[in-house]
């Protein structure tokens, strides 16, 4: 199966933008002569400590391919098989892996549960763990995993955060957070990263700038180093230890240094609130969820839905059923205006 | 641990080149407006399309990220948790990937067999199999892979090729193949790329050009398509879906469209012909095994070989004790001489 | 931890109970001098025909020692780490295994329903069928596996399960039974076992008797045959071969060959239904769920759970709130009356 | 298939020999009234404080169904999915479980070194070792597996076990012992369980009594009561927590109180005796191994084999080709003097 856009730039998912120039520029440079392979080149040095230094820590980081990736390999590198992990029932971990997280841990069992907005709360994991662990029939509440921003286009507060931290050291569990949209969510609350990671009790990320302007690549983040005990082999044996290492690592050093992770999420963050603006005063139009990050999610009749794709646009219905509207690094005012723009033509029709 | 070389090109591995001219304009070019994420893009469907027209033949193939991936999931495919796969002794699915192809199949075992010049041979095959096919004591025998070239830088022939292939159909066992350095193979047969794959009786190709050019990729290529029903599934849940896949998928098109992956191939082999005939006249140097491919394999006494290290030259040392000095796609006429004048110097020295 | 129970004979599990006489018998009948190990003995062979004889075909018998490894080696064996199970929110493959199904599979996702009464229906399995099944991001649905009797103390009926079974065929699923009380259910419904089986489209079963006077042990039973390919090997690999076996099967014959399995199943069930018509008057006592197999589901409150345990009975509370009563191969009336006579006489205290 | 014996008892296997009166009785005495599932009963408390006293250490123990589970499952517990297992190539570990071991933990791959008469040594493990650690190519050695007594009918000294451990935790091994004839090899050093056990470096124990009189079941000891945490909810998880445990654990408490498996064990030692000197003077037969446990390992011409069979007895060639008698806690003088008289008829054949 083949999509095809009629649209050089649409708002079906951030994922569907290019690379950045900043990346691009630094895959360049990458590709002078010979450079040793698996990792133990400088380029993935030098990003290592890029990533070490926006954190403010001395993290332990490795590069994998996929957010998927990202995702299950920290479950499984947390969770024994017998283990739980709990996130959110619109969360990736359950919804969106094809079953990463079971698969990766050999056999670890995923808990959605339910939440405003997106988010996990504290009451709402306290009931699940409790209500499940008599004796050994369920398997060990392990993992709390966060998504920041959202699924759903919010970002937990750093209260919010500290609060199920808290409850998860109290209950025995470890935090992770699966941060597609770290950035997004960062500059929606204009702190620095170690404020919504390490500092509100995270102790491993899933790291993701691909939304972001890069060719592909995540990074899997462990701010308590012990954790990722033995990670190195796990990641070769899932097959995601890249082979000419530096094209994946390079463009992370360009992207971080030059501060084009933050601009990029800030301009796309942006756009979305422009686009939020022009939808508003729609008639009909309501959005499912406050707009926090890069998208605006809004309550659509299936007719309107038609509609805008009768115009070109591409529109993703969520679980839930609101229809999702996601901004990019390379979005301009000018395709805001025109999606808004059809909005309110079709709005207005009989 | 970085690993720091003093010359620009070297012979420590042919993973070590970069991307090749005809690959990076294809990134280039992939990289205008939107596509569609997970593959879906038209820039994937032409590749696919490339590799299928390359085959001659209508086979269903999967874009992956690593050469270790694309050899686990074709055993996870292929074979139950209690099936076995066979292999030799020297070959990546057993050293090289770190037990991935036991983990992506929830057991499987892996059986390495020892046979000369790194290639299998259908006697230790069937020997194996008969002698452990009792009963269920013992995992189930389904799959034997062949690498295509070797990792002792030989080829199999299309001879040896069908007739481990037959037996193989005798009994009952499906045949994969670690195509790393198909390319390289090719081009010391002289064949057609069918040849020496799915009319050889291969039922499914790991197909990698990282150490012909490309960035990073191999492709699962499965000539029985039959053999393939679910794989997309298995392809995302194991984190190998790229979201940008455009850029994993474009490189290929016009690597085997231009005709580069034969050319760059072709000059590897030619090089490390070079540089056999370079080494075969010094005194106390011999290769462990026929230089058929892009490789050259040398026993080397431990001085030399330290000897070499001081000049600059990354030395690897192969399971059985072995030199290698692999070639690329980049590899200069003056870089083989400039080895071979440091091995006549060095061979000369009291 | 020790549990100490102050009855001889309670409530709070069937299979708390003992082994019943014609399996004792048989045991004993079994240890005579030397057997074959690992299956390959006449008892097996016996006990494998007499589960053939009584479901009327010639289905394929493998026997287990838990009916968690029954339930997760079905799940198992047709499941693919990435496809789906789905099971109704009270079942022990979601709530009871500690994620056996998950483990054994490698991966697969259960998938818990809501549904009345502890049973799964048609309108629900569609609806999340269909909602889950747009791309390979969620795993594909494969299987739906029904308890019968349920956890909540009812029976399928034979239309339910053919309704459900016949829009499994549709959507492509296969259907798995959890018989560990297939017998009671038998009883309550009157009907052949074939009829609540593979007549009414079960694919695989989970056959128990242990809480029907087996000292241990489950058998699967294929009934499409074709499923149980390979089944060997994964029953051998999972550590479910019994050396002995003859002492695993042999009471398996004397049970259903006897008809003691039907006969502990109508009295287990009879004095439930004893138990049922004692409490149905009691002021403030009401039944969960309808009373259809040897279970009785009250709700309780927690005053009144506490006193009944403070007179030395167990009193089990399920996942929802209310209080199980099982009823055994060997309770006896006196048994039922005393738990009546305290109910009563707590109900009227003030 | 089943298999038909013409002898009662026969030297096929000491497994397939039945319940000794010891172990029948306490199933027996068992099976009174109801007493608490999943192990919470008085019966498995006490089996578990008799294997802590004969060790003379607080032990933490767990009963299984087979010794494919107690060694699969010790397996998985001690080594992470890229981690390696080390052991005999005549080990059940890794010819006789299926993969069991690699399907348990996910993906650890099982390494079999050759050793003389069965036994591992400490010059090879090392030599194993060192040449396969290099990087994470290869999975991380993390165990060695005993078997004591060995498939070969030979037993460690305490001399060399100490060797092995040493070595083990100079390079950071766990060790690990397949006791599925411990008693066996504590009858043929005269030494206390603890001296071939923990005083000798052992991690955790597979301990079996099936072979030496009961029904069945293994129990899997963590002598580091550290590196059993979770193992509860990996028993659960795995299908091995017996629902009526009682039965699974009584005779155990029988068995070792009574004396009776060190009884069995010198009986089933002493008729391997007797059966090794019967033979050893007869022409053209000789032993492969040392006889030190039960069996008697015979090099026999394939006619002798033959004409053995045809006088009704099983003979069973083990990998390598010699054929395996195994006497048992029921063989009788009679039974081995016929054995030896047929032997001796046979030889004298022209």
């Amino acid at each position: 199966m083949v999509i095809r856009n009629s649209r050089i730039r649409g708002f079906a998912s951030d994922t569907n933008a290019g690379i950045c120039p900043e990346a691009w520029e630094a895959l360049d440079r990458a590709n002078r002569g010979h450079a040793p392979a698996y990792g133990f080149d400088s380029h993935t040095q030098e990003a290592r400590a890029a990533i070490q230094d926006i954190f403010g820590t001395d993290c332990q980081v490795y590069f994998v391919f996929t957010g998927s990736a990202a995702n299950s390999l920290a479950v499984a590198h947390l969770c024994r098989s017998y283990e739980l992990a709990i996130c959110h029932e619109t969360a990736h971990l359950d919804l969106g892996e094809c079953g990463g997280p079971e698969f990766f841990s050999g056999g670890s069992k995923v808990l959605p549960l339910p939440g405003e907005h997106g988010r996990l709360d504290a009451a709402g994991i306290r009931n699940a763990v409790e209500t499940r662990t008599r004796d050994f029939q369920y398997p060990a509440p392990r993992l709390v995993s966060l998504t920041q921003a959202t699924e759903a286009g919010t970002v937990y507060s750093l209260e919010q955060l500290r609060e199920i931290s808290h409850l998860c050291r109290e209950l025995g569990l470890r935090v992770h957070m699966d941060g597609a949209r770290l950035a997004n969510a960062l500059v929606h609350l204009g702190c620095e990263p170690a404020d919504t990671t390490w500092r509100a009790g995270v102790d491993v990320l899933s790291f993701g700038c691909t939304k972001n302007g890069l060719p592909q690549g995540e990074a899997v983040v462990f701010f308590d180093r012990e954790l990722a005990s033995g990670f190195e082999y796990r990641w070769k044996q899932s097959g995601q230890v890249a082979s000419k290492m530096r094209f994946l690592s390079a463009p992370w050093t360009a992207l971080l240094k030059s501060g084009a992770w933050l601009r990029n999420a800030r301009h796309a963050n942006a756009c979305a609130a422009r686009l939020e603006q022009g939808l508003r005063p729609l008639e009909g139009i309501s959005l499912s969820c406050p707009r926090e990050a890069n998208g605006v999610f809004v309550r659509l009749r299936p007719a309107l839905a038609a509609a805008l794709r009768q115009r070109g646009w591409t529109v993703g219905v969520m679980p839930g059923g609101a229809a999702r509207f996601m901004c990019s690094w390379d979005t301009r005012d000018e395709d805001v205006d025109a999606l808004i723009r059809d909005f309110r033509e079709l709005v207005a029709e009989p």
